[in-house]
């Protein structure tokens, strides 16, 4: 048996950063506590308890009286595959809106699932035409149309509910990735017409990621009901996830128990704190980075009326330094964030404000380094101007 | 916006048990303890490290010097289904070894693939003949054989290097459940030809539920390159997973960082203690679990030499309550044991002595308490004889 080189391990030391980037955001305090009380199996009654407030809770951030509505045990893109592996059978219409990295991984999905894909297609940092879509959708018998709430690669909003009319028109469910949204801007989905929707525990809910937050409107139920196949992935067929997370309470897969936990206080963070107060909050220090961004001369890829409050796109000026700007940014100020994606590798930053990093010694503090660092590329900057304009905010 | 009623949520208070179902098993306080150090970003330089880290870890525990060794981001039936996704392709024959829940999970994801499913199928509670094997893979051209080195639903052991080699004769991988032997037992996997394997990390390795470490030999990693189809799960395409995990680091999706921290500990944990060591405390709870059970005059389902250290099936005598039983454990004592799923159902108890739970005081502690509940249950047992035999071993 190999001998082990204990000494090539020290102990778990992680630096402490503050999370400004696209995700993972930073954690609340209560939810790395609540992580670490004692596991218990995933059968235990007090369990089953706890997962039926995780529910309730969940239910209050989606604005929804959707009865399945549970976390899926992975990361934010295993919510979006349960979505569409649960609805999407070989050879069904999808119509997919890609504005940016996610509307892309979900056409992809698609594809592998074999529908036949129709796809909508602006430039990053864009939102999509009405027109565009109704076009797209010609009409047609459709199953599903899936669209980015709030697009992670380019900090752009979707206002979803005309969309949702439009699928509703050719009796399609809307599928919403409201993975950067929940718990950071409202969403609603029952007023607004979503169908399925789902999230990350690691953006605005700020909690460690591990966890996918869905939600099945009685229409994509249905559409689940009514499949001809079988589901291709067994772990995230929702008729058997149900049998764990519904009445019968049968196993199925060993719910991850203290990621689980750390969801639950997550969620009362942000209940404890106000639906209207947290988006309040996410919105005003928006708006305090966005003063500071632009009185230091820099420029907001996204246009006003659609950029997110909790994830912020800056165009990187010319002759600056993409790579040695983040990595002063991680080395010298322990602040993490974000490059471009895609099309927009190397061409923006990405600003995290998400959840507990939403707060306003961050928005501070990163002007000020980002001056700072810029300063010394001697980029052509007005200096001295930020932090003022931001807390005039 | 509904308003959020507050005092409907107490603050998180699990009770705390002793874990001796069959997983999640006792977490080691290190673990728990790791597992709330500060959350950093999946793409920062201190977190490639410690992927790193888990990676050789992983590779001393499974006993490989296979480069495609890590955590998939689920549990361990994710894990399961990143195997077999990654290799099966429709109509690819496939040979499923079924003697418990955990084959027939296997059998059942195969058909999920589309793959042409041959089974072999004994009853549960006993291990395979060769001959069975060599019979159903029958000399033809042959993807995988599936089999369950340490079945979870009834506790037996299967020996793998042997259908290894029925295996590798018709140039078909071998693809073994290791959920509940990791870090309980002896995994050889290079020496012993495994060509896929999976675990959970709530077993043995004394962790919570959530990640899967998974196993690629290069045999399996070439089908997954000579595929002609592609990778049905997004989630799960390995391709992309490496991209993560490999050279590139590319973003694939947010690995759930928390959960990894916990991963790494429990691996210096269980390799600390030696390997060689690890499996004789298993081995040594068993055998006093054992005595004293057979002292107190109840059966072992499974015959001594298929036994399980670390998953131990009582047969429930005549007469007796199962639930009654497994709520008195419960609620009087604090202990979690499981009940028989599928056929044995009703049947047997299966007491898991899994890692950090595989310790003495928790041995004499399930004996006198399961005595005095049967005694309470007027059950016709041998009194006052377990802990001393127990004792004895």
């Amino acid at each position: 048996m190999n001998q082990f080189p204990r000494n090539d391990f020290s102990q778990l030391n992680p630096p402490v950063r503050t999370l400004m980037g696209p995700g993972p955001s930073d954690i609340h305090p209560r939810v790395l506590q609540a992580m670490a009380a004692p596991t218990i199996g995933h059968l235990d009654p007090a369990f089953i308890r706890i997962m039926d407030e995780i529910k309730t809770l969940l239910q209050s951030l989606f604005q929804t009286k959707n009865d399945i509505t549970f976390p899926v045990s992975g990361t934010g893109s295993a919510g979006m595959e349960a979505c569409m592996v649960n609805v999407v059978e070989p050879g069904d219409r999808v119509v997919i809106c890609r504005n940016g990295v996610f509307g892309a991984r979900m056409a992809d999905i698609a594809q592998r699932l074999g529908a036949e894909l129709v796809e909508v297609v602006v430039p990053f940092g864009e939102a999509f035409d009405l027109g565009m879509i109704e076009e797209a959708i010609g009409g047609k018998p459709t199953k599903l149309v899936g669209v980015v709430h709030a697009e992670t690669s380019t900090g752009v909003c979707q206002a979803l509910p005309e969309i949702a009319a439009l699928a509703h028109r050719v009796d399609a469910l809307l599928l919403a990735d409201c993975v950067t949204s929940l718990g950071g801007m409202p969403v609603n989905l029952d007023a607004w017409g979503v169908d399925l929707a789902y999230s990350g525990t690691q953006k605005c809910l700020s909690c460690p990621p591990g966890l996918a937050p869905v939600s099945f409107s009685p229409r994509a139920v249905q559409a689940l009901k009514d499949r001809k196949t079988k589901v291709v992935s067994w772990y995230l067929d929702l008729t058997m996830l149900l049998n764990y997370w519904g009445g019968e309470r049968a196993y199925h897969h060993t719910a991850p128990i203290n990621m689980l936990y750390g969801l639950r206080e997550a969620l009362l963070v942000v209940l404890e704190e106000g639906l209207e107060a947290v988006y309040a909050r996410h919105r005003r220090n928006h708006e305090a980075l966005v003063a500071g961004i632009e009185a230091m001369g820099l420029r907001m890829l996204v246009e006003p009326q659609l950029r997110l409050p909790q994830l912020n796109t800056i165009v990187i000026p010319d002759g600056v330094d993409d790579g040695a700007v983040r990595r002063a940014l991680l080395q010298d100020y322990n602040i993490e964030i974000g490059g471009g994606l895609g099309a927009l590798k190397g061409k923006v930053w990405r600003v995290g404000l998400m959840g507990h990093a939403s707060r306003r010694e961050n928005v501070v503090t990163f002007l000020a380094a980002l001056e700072s660092i810029l300063s010394g590329q001697k980029a052509s900057i007005q200096r001295g101007k930020a932090l003022e304009a931001a807390a005039a905010v």
